[in-house]
């Protein structure tokens, strides 16, 4: 590749990079008054940035590359990666950006004052507005006549609703009977949760043992406190993660580190030869939140891990875990109920939030559904999803900041994340016939390891469907989630599940 | 002025700004790792800031608008700063840029081994390297036969070396048998200060008290730790700064604090009409510097100021403090004795320091001085200056890592700081006469307001030295200087100090 075409992929790079540590310092440390400073400075660099990509000379060096012949298989699949982001930017009108960026400001702001109303229709001007901006944003970006589609391929670059519709409707139809179960055992949330205070002190230091037992790489990365907990990468030796203190709420810092720490191990691994170019870089948010998923759920909430860190995080709350045992403590964390709230929602319900929410964006972008008739669709699809309905706006429709900055789209990769999390963690216990053996003895070299070699290090150089494929012999699929669930909560809940 | 440019004053200001966050957090979170990345990504900014500078499109614009007649007076003030700014940047070749970034490279490292071997000799090529590189930088950015002017000239612009050498040597000469007279007295260092370990979060929270004392604004900015303190400002609303606990050497907080929180106040008062454009600026290094010795040592080191807060400091250091009083603190922190180390120098040896480095510079740049008599040359000065004699060259020669840079040029700064301060100090007290009586209450508004309204909001409009003689009526000068040193010190020491 020629030394000017690979300086600019550095310099796409660096400038990235300084995008996300200007947008982290954002959240954890910039002084109050410097918010408009800061949006400023971020503008500036979003602003360079795109006129770097669209810049008529990459396009023709990318070509000429593409052309050339010469090119190493990684770096095809640089000019790949790095023409697809091009042209979706050079096919985003200018005009669409300004108005995009104007639309978000009135609809966050409008979402807050709807939410403070407790009304939806406070939101829904704003809310129309945003949709008639995406459906434009989708014909200039272009699609074959499912205008989702364009808006997917922002956040899992390569799917489609032909292939996705099919997987989260069955998920849905096995889901349902399964929570229906679940719930008819009529277990209590436990009881170590209430009216209970973990100092934060100790919280804090039992998420860094976390980040240890893990092996996120402390002098490759960070954690600090932020309202919102996040992962931000400036490079793979400096990834940034966030977790929050409620004293109340013990498992949100526990979990969360776990969470951001799966998204963590992904952005330290990137290859060492790849760094500073597109393939540094995941290929779909859903594969992101498989990393995170997978080290939240599919280990963090497992007993093997608890087995070897239960008698620690007792020893750090010898009072509030006093009467707790492993056990307890186990089916503690995947107590399973119906909730209102996504962000609060257990492994087994999680998905129904999302295929719910797939469902209504999906109807509003092929104008099926009027944006006034949103919550009452949402009304009744909580009803037959969950059974439950909620009390008003706030804990329904108005829940999520995403259709308020008019992101649609990125719901489903949530789903995503946890399907492939499973197929993956699956493969990795065929590979690895000693996983759970060593997470007990509080060994997780192995599994990460093994997804370092087969996820990590790959970078962007496959889909996010294809490289699951590679691994696991098998693209998207509900079977290995749905088997996961089965026999966890089966187990839990002295039940036997079907779906 | 037209849009266009004031579109690229604001971008320039914007990569300013992240470049300067960038730089702040390598000091302060950056992970071990994580340090080349950083390197790469502000060299991505600095080049991006410089190919933005020199774009021709600007010098026309600016030649247009110069020429125009149309602008308001801040705005020809604007034209002028950023067209200076941007003449120095067109003057230095690239080849150049690129020389003097790899010999900085070495001559740091060259520096660190010849301060391990204690031995100037491993630094010297480097050194020579580094002194030629900066003459034909002095060469190409042209000056009047003085090259050190135009290495002067990046850090103080306007001052000249025929301007600055007769206030130097008067102010040495001034010096010498002042500081031998004070020495004679004999009187020992402070004994609170010796084996006492000072709680490191206290010395913190005290830190932070001081902050809000001199009224720094801490939503517009911050404080952390570094290991070298530092001011850094990315805008006026977001002025950071650090200090550094030393449980054995509580008084480097307290006054590496007061002394960043000066720095910080300056650049937290730009005007709001100035923000984004090359007016919010200091004019040059030394009036900044002015305003931190001014509240690090006018304010800082003063009875009326500790009048106030010592009883606060004692009852954070109960133990520590129990024998001492008001005046035995005053007296402590004002402890005069020769010393070989600048950093540690008190406020009436410090600038015997500077002329001597001042005087080595310029010899240097003229030729006068071969490089390989550098050690010799400073050792013979420093006893005639201070009486001392460096036992090894890490204590003499080699302290200081500004000659590692190949920064000739910066030293004066310092000490035009010390005597600006001094002038603006004199001014304020005239202007203000309940000074004194306003600081032993606690109440710094009235010096800080007059500050600002004199300095801080007047951003770059004129020259620093024109800034001075507008507020006192009078330029650069060593007479209030010596002043404040003759009273103050003549009362510590009970003698009479001419000079």
């Amino acid at each position: 590749m020629d030394t000017w075409l690979r300086s600019r992929m550095h310099e796409l790079s660096d400038l990235h990079g300084v995008i996300n540590l200007a947008a982290w310092d954002r959240e954890v440390y910039l002084p109050a008054k410097a918010a408009p400073a800061r949006a400023q400075q971020l503008s500036t660099l979003h602003a360079l940035h795109h006129e770097r990509l669209v810049d008529p000379r990459l396009g023709d060096a990318l070509a000429r590359a593409g052309e050339s012949g010469d090119l190493t298989p990684d770096e095809q699949a640089m000019v790949r990666v790095l023409t697809r982001e091009r042209e979706r930017a050079v096919r985003m009108p200018a005009r669409l950006v300004t108005a995009l960026a104007a639309a978000q400001g009135e609809g966050i702001q409008a979402w807050r004052e709807a939410r403070e109303a407790k009304s939806f229709a406070r939101f829904q001007p704003a809310l129309a507005a945003l949709l008639a901006l995406r459906r434009e944003q989708a014909d200039a970006q272009g699609h074959d006549g499912e205008r989702y589609d364009a808006l997917l391929e922002g956040f899992e670059p390569g799917m489609r609703v032909q292939r996705l519709t099919p997987v989260l409707t069955a998920l849905r139809d096995a889901l349902i009977p399964m929570v229906a179960a679940l719930a008819s055992v009529r277990r209590p949330p436990p009881a170590f949760l209430d009216g209970r205070a973990y100092d934060t002190d100790r919280q804090w230091r039992f998420t860094m043992r976390l980040l240890k037992a893990v092996g996120f790489d402390l002098e490759a990365g960070r954690q600090d406190l932020s309202i919102h907990p996040f992962t931000n990468a400036q490079h793979a030796h400096d990834v940034r993660l966030t977790t929050r203190l409620d004293a109340a709420h013990p498992l949100s810092a526990l979990f969360g580190t776990l969470h951001e720490a799966g998204h963590g191990l992904y952005e330290q691994g990137f290859a060492t030869e790849h760094q500073r170019t597109p393939l540094a870089a995941v290929p779909s948010m859903g594969l992101h939140e498989s990393q995170s998923r997978l080290w939240e759920n599919l280990v963090g909430r497992g007993r093997p891990f608890w087995a070897h860190h239960f008698p620690a995080l007792k020893e750090a709350f010898p009072q509030a875990l006093a009467d707790v045992d492993l056990d307890g403590f186990h089916a503690g964390i995947n107590h399973v109920a119906p909730s209102l709230i996504r962000v609060e929602a257990d492994e087994v319900t999680y998905n129904l939030h999302i295929v719910l929410r797939y469902e209504l964006e999906l109807a509003l972008l092929r104008d099926e559904l009027p944006v006034s008739e949103l919550p009452s669709a949402w009304n009744e699809r909580m009803r037959r999803y969950l059974g439950l309905t909620p009390p008003d706006d706030t804990q329904g429709v108005l829940q999520d900041i995403h259709w308020a900055w008019g992101e649609w789209g990125y719901f489903p990769t949530y789903a995503l994340g946890n399907l492939y999390a499973a197929s993956l963690h699956a493969a990795a216990v065929r590979a690895l016939p000693e996983l759970d053996a060593h997470l007990e003895r509080g060994d997780t070299s192995t599994l990460r390891g093994w997804l370092h070699a087969q996820v990590h290090s790959q970078g962007f150089r496959l889909p996010a469907e294809e490289r699951v494929r590679a691994v696991t012999g098998e693209g998207l699929t509900d079977r290995d989630f749905l088997q996961y669930l089965r026999a966890k909560y089966g187990a839990l809940y002295g039940v036997t599940l079907k779906g």
